[in-house]
């Protein structure tokens, strides 16, 4: 727990809960122990801590934005993309606790599994009464963050971007479909494509279905115009 | 202000806001205010302090529930329909500001519109700094109310729900069609569409025709706005 401390800067009291943050249901599973003692539940609970300091921070960051404008930025800032970064980052993705199996498969690597564990312990920090400080230091962590995708916004909201613009044309929405999955488990490469009347109109590979329909959406986007070309 | 204090127990320190939580968009147009001043954007910052108060009361109500679970009973506990019962009994729907005219056409009795101000009124008290004392509150309040959830999970069931908000709407009943068996006999899948008004607006897989009927019918709901759900 020592290293979970040093992370955060914020005390562990109940390091039970703390250790439960870091299971992955593999090992529960493996060694037959209770469901309870992986990070599921946990991370149900630290979503919901998350989100609440997130809206909080836009709230205060942004005080003209409409509920809609604020509820997008949010929702790309919780997405399991920059959670996992941010669980990677701080070093906390190394502390994951995986069936033997499962690890050698690359599992403590996976975009889903980081996040997770990122928001549990999150979600044991504020069983363990510390909510208060874990405001602050979420603020901390993620401040960069919120900026970056604020400058950038355009990118991170290509899929919602595309349908609008086609939508406003005809009334259809484009269809992503999953073309190609490849690569080892720990390190998969999902190929995706975007089709717009009858037409490939993009694309685009990511680390998770979810990146690679964003980077299609962004490439369909800046190829319709919707979007100008960044460099 | 008064008011709002005697309902919920707690000081209101910064009024201002609480005006802004209690205040319709149409009031905001008529007087033509800032759109800050309407309950908007505390209605965003107060459902993300709902769904934290109320996701730790289920974590620690049931200890052995899984993830899904608490997230089911939480996506009822926090839907318009209850928030706005709520709303009602507790007397904070009359003290809605609404423009004169949607007031005549009884605005303020909306289900959408009762849940709402609730939901801000929470956001409002949360910026006042009364997190802990509000985190009391609501679990006296929501109590019974989440008692009540679990022992009738079977009518809040996603089916009975989409019905019930249909035929409040237009006293149409939803279709559910079979489209699609597939995969091996010991291992089928049942692809489900749910027809509304002449349109479809969620298809679902299951392993059974019901199983995929409910799935349907939850994905419906949420994408109709009865049920909130973000995971």
């Amino acid at each position: 727990m020592k290293a979970v401390e040093e992370i955060f800067g914020i005390k562990v009291d109940n390091s039970e809960i703390f250790i439960s943050a870091l299971t992955h249901p593999s090992y529960t599973k493996e060694k037959e122990l209770d469901y309870t003692k992986c990070y599921e539940r946990l991370e149900f609970l630290g979503d919901a801590v998350l989100k609440l300091v997130i809206s909080d921070i836009l709230y205060n960051k942004f005080p003209d934005s409409a509920e809609g404008d604020m509820s997008k930025i949010r929702s790309i800032v919780v997405s399991d993309n920059i959670l996992s970064k941010i669980s990677k980052k701080i070093g906390l993705a190394e502390l994951i606790i995986a069936a033997e199996h499962d690890e050698k498969l690359g599992i403590k690597k996976l975009e889903s599994v980081t996040a997770c564990a990122f928001e549990a312990v999150l979600g044991a920090y504020f069983l363990d009464g510390k909510f208060e400080l874990l405001r602050l230091k979420i603020k901390e962590i993620f401040l960069p963050y919120i900026d970056e995708i604020c400058e950038n916004i355009d990118k991170y909201n290509a899929k919602a971007l595309l349908q609008e613009y086609t939508q406003s044309l005809d009334k259809t929405t484009p269809i992503y479909r999953l073309v190609k999955e490849s690569g080892p488990p720990h390190n998969r490469v999902f190929t995706v494509e975007v089709e717009y009347n009858n037409e490939i109109i993009a694309i685009a590979d990511g680390k998770s279905k979810k990146e690679a329909e964003q980077k299609c959406a962004y490439s369909a986007c800046q190829k319709m115009g919707v979007i100008k070309c960044q460099k």
